[in-house]
């Protein structure tokens, strides 16, 4: 077995430098050269394949890491952000035998350090090491270098077989379906039949109309400002979308369930008055998930959560290996998930790829960073 | 055996009339003479024995009631509030017999429909039927007549057997560990050795730390601002108290806690800062329960609950009958309840009671109403 | 509101009495004339459209009804046996809104009491007054009249609406489809991309493999003896099938999982090893579903499952209103329940029905009485 | 601070080998020196100071190491068994820092690899690498060197944090108490109130029923043959015993619940029957944890467990980290429970601890090693 693995492992010739992005000072972002990491125990390097902006990368490249200690200047470590990448396992660490050389996989953002409380009861996203990659804790792109460059290392828990039948460009889509399936997973997880309102149709609540969908929700509602994102939740499986310029969207809700309500709301827009609209489309005992957040404290009526026994979840990322469970929706083809990516650059254009995303131009969605021409 | 209970019934004298206090104006309380009730279907008559005063009945007094429909005066309806009482099983509705007249017993608030979705799943405090008491949900002294009174009627549902141990008082005060223990509940339950702020030295907030420390939490930690309240706090098992006024809550509970943070913060002291405070006292997967709140929004920091996988629950009151646990760890001696037992007065002295209630007076906590003089 | 809904009312014209097949001794089953019931509080009464054998039937048939108190003769008690019915709302009872007459609805089998401590926290499959109708409990067609009539009373809580798209036949399987689900529920229920083997090919496993795989399970492996169910079980959406006539299933799952094993396994075989099997189907820390058994006590094998940390499941039926969400399932096309309905008959024919279910003539799985023929 | 680690760790001089007890034949345990084990990643080195023997060292001893790969020979490996240590901790693994030198600790067994998905979901005791120690996978004693020596190396996960007023004896009994907590956590863990019967006064049965008690189950029933036994299992908060020897157990337990039965049944004596009057000891809807088993496959009446919707939960040992609530338990001083602990010798003296364990001499219940006379 040591054998053969060492005969696939030489496939893959691995140089000793690769290009990759790194963040200067704030919104600077430069293309260097780099060791080509190695991988440890429990870990393998990833040869990436393609990568997606996500709007998390914009905001660490205007504000710097989130998890740098306090009080430390972010910028400037020749850090490498990115972290929705998929791509080919070229090398494996000491001991790894989950994966082979040749695999394809696509990845999620934490590896918990294994060792806290929270990784002990399987709550990795609430690892208490974060940000102490000494103890094993890896976010990456976040924490550990990310996928804007030729090669990562990712240690085995955050990888994710992925099917034949699925491109680059749709593979780098299943984290996102993944913190949308998690969203829903920590509100309860029994849906079919329930109805969901996904309140954002950015990607994390489009795929979220999607696999709420997969899971049986009934009636799935999408909120939103842009008719042509509605029209795309829509074909991922929206029964009703609602164009909150256009009209109330509690009034919306109340009226699309004959006054009943929901029982789950998936939070995705990040608007001022979110939590208070998502309490009041909710029936008494419903729940809300935070998967979006305004940047400063917005005012909650807090009285309406209590008199309504409403629960508050609110979730970093994918946790509970939903990636996982994602992954096997897009395999069965449930949805098509490729209808949110819009746009496709090469490895040296990840300028223009983040201009893209950061402007919506062309009303970008997701816009994907495919490091070779031929694949 | 339907005859013996005859029999048993027949001990009791049940009068046709009765005093009970009666909501007039806000504010307004006055003593009637109403019809005793007659139980139903899974109905018992209970001879109330003793009655505790709660903040929500101050509440209602001022504002009316809440689960009146929308528009409607909630004032003069001949309507018996309170909710905190106990008594005597004095008559049994067709078809009980698990309850036998001359049993012993304290209330918890809410019977559901046992006919909407929530109810069906257990969720019996959420029923989509609040507030229709023809579907058969009651909230007594909220939608349904309540102890001011010397007869009540309750659904079975809503009683818990009280050991001959426990004094009528005392037995006042299990609706209320109830509360508490139902907070700790939704949060997790499995607490022993685990971190448990509690925020507001009420009497949930005081009944929450006795019941936390029966579950061998630890530390337990109480904030507030009265240092009576605190000791009193430290008498029922808090390991550590912290007077607000003197300390910042979250430096002290860091400090507290070596800078880990606790597991758990069960909120009770409706502070504007109460969430925000709580989030930044917890570690990372941290949850809070609300069992007050401020009557208006408040400004909360949704940013700081999403990137730290907190959870916020609501709760509307004592639900999955929390409050035959409270009575098993009062029954077992756990803890005492009656350390905030403060004040009794007699069924006349209702208006007094209130207002000691109400004003604090003579630092009253729990004010308790005794039926009868020699019981 | 109520004039409308009286008016509705009138729209069906309610004879005095209807036709009725009852239970005399073992395997006796005469239609007598008997008098269509009067729905009270929280019912309806239903105008029986179609009904499908279930293999339970022809256990109270032969042995009688299980729920009789112990002792005494539970033959010739004019009792209507058939449980999996659907039909038509024709008049409701007191305060009744939640359904309105000339709604479609589906039934599932249990309405729990409602007032015992296993009701009150949502488990009314296991309800602690099981076969006291007095005290609200209700099985139908096992502790209450059933379906092998034309007219039955139901609690609204045993009905589930079931969309215009659904014939009557399919309809009369979503109590199957639900006890399926609820099997997969009780071992976790987040099952996408996780393994499943279904075990008897019987109507509850064939729906079994359909829900599994509708809830993304990956793979789904369903053993049984007959190639033409297995066939069957194909179409519904299992990824293999295993005849344990030519393999042994065990090394088939251990193959075909690449000697992972799966995670649950739903039992449905009733064969005297199916336990020990199921569990070296298992990868540790597995599940196991019993939603069939053997008629007498069978070697377990105890210390597997204990060294394998593996949980065990009975199941009585279909609990949480997972016939609600098999219902959502089956609405929305997620697969052809109507595949396992093989034959129909009329009312009057009732007899000819179950000896085909029972001698299974004819390659019979789902047989149908159907009660008019232009229906 | 890795300077100050630094220091602190020379307070400890470590020899380079010490003495250990190794598994020769079958029943046959060598004392040799062997060399002192040093820390990893993750790990610390401990000074073994007492260690108890549990009835599973015994089964190894005679048939050898459960999780030794199938076929080859369990014995003569050089390998150190015993799990049920603590002492201190005299050397930290690199970047450890969660314990220093000094520390006193106890232990529990199961160290799972972190890297599967079993342990990612946090059910570390069904590691699905078990056995694999190169995959990270440790259980002390089992499966890589256990506690019959002078220092054993440990993974973090697997520390327990001991109170200064734990004694070195007692805090050998944490894990004991962990199992039992653990099983009572997989069945639900609000207890508080409900009827718990533990079946089989062996440790972890008496431990079971202190932790049952602390957690305010009521009433707690235990049964057993021997009345010494069953008398300490009163001390520790039995409300009432059972010598099965006398009185039929189902009947008992029937009789102390007035017909009710019970809802918990933690079963610890591994009688070949212990599942069938578990089973009929449970109100419909209640549940069995398995903490033993009969050695052979026993007749189990599945038919019973379906019909009364009863679960069967499997549990090697203790996980969850049920171990640290245990422990808190302890320190808050809920229960003694050295009354377990009958006899003490030093660790010249393993072979006639191991005697008096097996043979129950002089009534053994808990034989303790100690390594040290003065400490």
């Amino acid at each position: 077995m040591a054998t053969q693995v060492q005969q696939q492992s030489n496939r893959f010739d691995i140089p000793e430098t690769m290009k990759a992005w790194v963040l200067g000072g704030s919104n600077e972002l430069t293309q260097v050269r780099k060791p080509v990491p190695e991988p440890g125990k429990a870990e393998v390097l990833v040869r990436i394949d393609a990568i997606a902006v996500c709007a998390t990368d914009l905001e660490i490249l205007e504000r710097g890491l989130p998890a740098i200690v306090e009080g430390e200047d972010p910028f400037n470590k020749n850090f490498t952000i990115g972290h929705e990448y998929m791509g080919t396992v070229v090398k494996l660490g000491p001991d790894v035998d989950e994966y082979q050389p040749g695999d394809r996989v696509t990845v999620e953002v934490h590896a918990g350090c294994g060792r806290c409380p929270r990784c002990r009861e399987g709550m990795y996203t609430s690892c208490l090491n974060y940000g102490f990659p000494s103890k094993g804790h890896r976010a990456n792109g976040f924490t550990t270098d990310g996928g804007f460059a030729e090669y990562a290392v990712n240690n085995i828990n955050t990888l994710v077989h992925i099917d034949d039948s699925m491109t680059d460009e749709e593979a780098t889509l299943v984290v996102t379906a993944g913190t949308a399936m998690y969203g829903l997973d920590v509100m309860g997880g029994l849906i079919a039949g329930e109805g969901v309102v996904v309140t954002g149709p950015g990607p994390i609540g489009l795929m979220g109309v999607a696999v709420a969908k997969a899971l049986g929700a009934q009636p799935v509602i999408l909120t939103g400002t842009r008719d042509n994102r509605l029209e795309m939740g829509r074909k991922l499986g929206a029964d009703h979308v609602v164009n909150v310029r256009n009209e109330d969207a509690v009034e919306a809700v109340q009226r699309l369930t004959h006054g009943k309500g929901v029982q789950y709301v998936l939070e995705c827009s990040g608007a001022a008055d979110a939590v208070n609209e998502a309490a009041q489309m909710l029936n008494r005992g419903g729940r809300i998930c935070l998967a979006a957040f305004p940047g400063d404290p917005v005012p909650v009526d807090l009285a309406y959560l209590v008199r309504n026994n409403i629960y508050v979840y609110g979730i970093r990322g994918e946790g509970k290996s939903a990636t996982h469970r994602a992954e096997a929706f897009m395999r069965q083809k449930r949805f098509d998930a490729t209808l949110i990516h819009t746009h496709t650059f090469g490895l040296d254009e990840v300028p223009t790829a983040i201009k893209y995303a950061k402007e919506r131009i062309d009303d970008a969605i997701k816009v994907v960073v495919k490091m070779r021409a031929d694949a």
